[in-house]
């Protein structure tokens, strides 16, 4: 079963590889960029069969590892 | 207009972020994870507000800048 989860910086606290993005962007001509976050795409291969159980599993992966809760947010998927 | 950039390591590619997540995971007691890839999500707000306009636009953005595509691979969805 494969799982995706994404990593963002919370709204509110600073981007500095978005503000990267979004300054080389400029300075390479593309106008009409409002504004860019930066995260973290994990795509996992799980051996679990039962979504439920997955999502469980991935989600205490998240607390416990993928994500400082503390300035990121995360979203989990499953496919 | 909102679009979101994934960019993976392409299949072949070594993943060393990847493997250290994996291993991470073994050693908090994770068992049953096959594989990671890890890999980079950058949303943009865009001032365009024609899809297909967006979508040409985000995709010269990949390929200018936000991709290497000699080893990494892009996907790009419009919102």
């Amino acid at each position: 079963m494969k799982a995706r989860v994404h990593v963002m910086l919370k709204s509110g606290v600073l981007d500095p590889q978005g503000e990267a993005v979004r300054h080389a962007l400029g300075q390479l001509g593309f106008d009409g960029v409002e504004g860019v976050r930066q995260g973290k795409v994990i795509e996992l291969d799980l051996a679990e069969t039962d979504a439920e159980q997955a999502r469980a599993t991935v989600t205490e992966m998240c607390e416990k590892l993928l994500a400082n809760t503390v300035i990121e947010s995360y979203s989990v998927e499953i496919a």
